[in-house]
């Protein structure tokens, strides 16, 4: 690609940085940019440095946040007894769109992936096991993805947590509400078959 | 989307105002520029700002320029008698691409679009009638998109024009290099016969 404008070179070149923004992408968005009036441009830049420069992570749970602890662990309406363990913070927002969780989170900033080269030391993983030390927390819930890299997560923070009195679960898989079971494949199809609920509890459920 | 920052917000918000960026993918956007190093967020931010405040358009062919008058513009090895007429840079940048073009181009800024709000005023068009009537320009390449919208032009233009000596020209329609002609539309391909040229002109092509 040849620029006429070093300037719109440069701007380019810094768009398609972005994850899936390919070089003819970042053109268009730029070019979108040119024909907005030019405070459209300012407030993004403004929002995007403002955002990097004084973004706060939560003390306790690692969460973005605008105060040292944020809202949902200030919260004296949710249980310290109960702590979700979760990769990142869109996986705190896709929970507390549930309405169904009232205890707090840990935010682990990823999951164990050698390829990736993302090792334990990389993640919140220390922190969550001087969390539960402390003594408050009487059950932890594994919510990461059900991935090998979430089931490495999982027994790593599993095995440093033994010896401590904290209970354990992970998140039930199984065929998504609303779906057929022919097109459920079969590791998914197993383990709701493995992991069945008797019917009655299942009438107590929304 | 419940936020826990208001700053992420204001980001995300900022973010999905671009064309084709939802809210979802605003906030993985801007959760990437988070764990990335600060610097690479100021210098997306910054090379934005400077594009949008310092970006200047070629006063004779309105390309995007760093300079009054545009490298093309410039150039003493193009000839200023064959201008060719396009909708925006991304069309002077494909036909660049082609290295096919020795002459200067005039950008519109679009094309003409009742639908959109688009009038012949909103275009470089009146600059490009003074241009012609200058008198230098011998022939006009109309390289508009073959729409109702990019036809309309094409014709609002011819009208502005008539009385004057110029040649005015639009380019070719017909099957794409390399492709089938089953796989073809009836008006491309009713085109193509239409618009048919010489065997032994074709031969010289490359």
């Amino acid at each position: 690609m040849e620029f006429s404008s070093k300037l719109l070179e440069q701007a380019v070149d810094q768009m398609s940085q972005l994850p899936g923004i390919g070089r003819r992408t970042a053109l268009r968005l730029v070019l979108h940019l040119l024909r907005q009036p030019e405070h459209q441009t300012e407030q993004l830049s403004q929002s995007l440095t403002n955002l990097r420069s004084h973004i706060i992570f939560c003390e306790q749970c690692h969460n973005i946040s605008d105060t040292p602890v944020c809202e949902i662990c200030s919260n004296p309406n949710r249980s310290s007894e109960l702590i979700c363990v979760v990769e990142d913070i869109r996986d705190v927002m896709a929970i507390e769109a549930t309405g169904q969780f009232k205890g707090k989170y840990h935010v682990l900033g990823g999951k164990i992936s050698p390829m990736d080269g993302v090792g334990p030391g990389e993640l919140k993983i220390q922190s969550l096991v001087e969390r539960v030390r402390q003594g408050e927390v009487k059950e932890l819930i594994l919510a990461l993805s059900a991935t090998m890299e979430g089931d490495t997560t999982n027994f790593y923070i599993y095995r440093q947590l033994e010896g401590t009195e904290v209970d354990i679960s992970t998140i039930a898989r199984g065929i998504p509400v609303g779906d057929e079971l022919e097109y459920a494949d079969e590791v998914t199809l197993g383990r709701s078959l493995q992991d069945r609920i008797p019917f009655e509890s299942s009438l107590k459920r929304n």
